[in-house]
């Protein structure tokens, strides 16, 4: 099923831009690129970040990359988000000083920037999250493969671009594009978040390497299973396993590889009755970034 | 040519580990995964960011880091580095205290963190940086195509890496991998500052896409000519042109799209004449980022 609530708009003249340049032969050529806007982010008075971005989607960017930093608890605490896409800025306000804007007044009395500290925070939240038990069906797993490689996105217009997109069961919910593969993930993130979806019943497919950074979110974001084409590192799979998160990586065709949460994968179709990916709907490195 | 001054150490133990999983038909498998540590980075007393590292030249990687975020003007600035990896920290030591810290603490008395300032100042440097002429020959191109993707690596051996080789006409010199492929780009930077190898007659090739970011540290590293096998985005495609850097990408086999700086590329060989890349030796999405 392809009923998104959110997926990519290839046709925002926006996000891309016809470059003219040579190919191998020397000949003329004119491709489409995407598009990469800076955007900062402040929280209430307090300058946080400035994001690579294409430039969709900024508030749910923004509260999702404060949720996974943990610089906020949760959307409750946020009362307005204002947008200004031509200056590049968002900001994210709160009704009360957050913890991290004090943690931060505290820190930078001592030492100087609290970005340090975070991850040790991020840490602490992780270890206290228990992922509910969860199935994914491999008949689930290639259907969705299918639906997100089909459904028309900048990837396919223009290639080097990230995708992460949430799932329930079969269905494609969300699917968020961005040049940082982190965005992508946040802007899920904080769409979920805005709009009150809980990841207890999701599955996360994204492009990326299942990296820590990876596999954090995934589990501060609640999900209990996540999918990739792409392959694993050493500690992304050490801490999937500690959050008993199920990681399914090199997902390709009927191929897939699991390191962690296996229990929760239930082989209801033969690989054989999976269709291979055809060709031209193949992820190509071509525009990946590996 | 492939005498590298340094090349990845796939038999080094610390850098992967096997880990147990099942297929897609349920099937038990083992597989090699990189490992991916925390490299705490301090300039004197100031701790700077906690980096994602497979922890190789954590030497090379600090210094680069800090060059290529204009935290120090050059190497010459260095009087020492200390690493302890045990600890999983670095402290870069200067002989006077740095522009950077000087102006941290000036950022910190005002709005908290220096880290947005920091943006502006490298832009600034990136603006004055004249590149040379200098010429890129497609016989070179291929040549150097063929080496790094026979090169052993862990790449090859386990997926989900970058890497960036720093070369010299048709001869790749250095080739460094890691998780994040900036820390990959910054060990490059690092080593050339470290060891006095200067970036004007030396060609970039990276598998990252060609982000703004990219072409900002290709820049800053005095290199004129950068090649990706992976896509572009339309910022990247912009600074390029800008600073004049020479922007090769989706590099594969016989093709390659260039979309900035093309008066330097010479087409020597004809693309008939350059062989395709063996099936088993293309860079496969299976362990790529993208």
């Amino acid at each position: 099923m392809s009923d998104y609530l959110a997926k990519p708009d290839p046709d925002d003249p926006k996000l891309t831009r016809t470059v003219a340049g040579i190919d191998h032969a020397g000949a003329a050529v004119s491709v489409p690129v995407v598009e990469e806007r800076t955007l900062t982010l402040f929280l209430n008075a307090q300058e946080i970040v400035t994001l690579m971005t294409i430039g969709d989607h900024p508030a749910e960017l923004a509260v999702g990359y404060l949720l996974n930093q943990n610089m906020i608890a949760s959307a409750a605490e946020v009362s307005a988000v204002d947008v200004d896409v031509d200056l590049g800025v968002v900001v994210v306000r709160t009704a009360h000083e957050t913890d991290f804007e004090a943690k931060t007044r505290k820190k930078i009395r001592t030492s100087g920037c609290a970005m340090g500290t975070m991850f040790g925070d991020v840490m602490e939240r992780f270890e206290e999250i228990r992922l509910p038990n969860a199935e994914v069906r491999t008949s689930w797993l290639y259907a969705l493969t299918k639906t997100i490689n089909t459904t028309p996105s900048l990837y396919l217009k223009a290639g080097a671009i990230h995708g992460s997109v949430l799932c329930q069961r079969d269905r494609a919910l969300l699917y968020m594009e961005d040049v940082g593969r982190h965005n992508a993930v946040d802007k899920v993130a904080g769409y979920m978040a805005l709009h009150g979806l809980s990841g207890d019943d999701k599955i996360f497919y994204t492009t990326g390497r299942l990296t820590s950074e990876m596999v954090i979110k995934t589990v501060l974001m609640g999900i209990p299973i996540l999918i990739s084409r792409s392959g694993f590192t050493a500690s992304g799979v050490e801490l999937a396993t500690r959050a008993n998160l199920t990681l399914i990586g090199r997902a390709r065709g009927r191929r897939f590889t699991a390191l962690a949460g296996i229990e929760r994968i239930v082989f209801d179709i033969a690989p054989d009755e999976a269709a291979e990916e055809p060709p031209g709907l193949r992820r190509k490195a071509a525009g990946d970034d590996w």
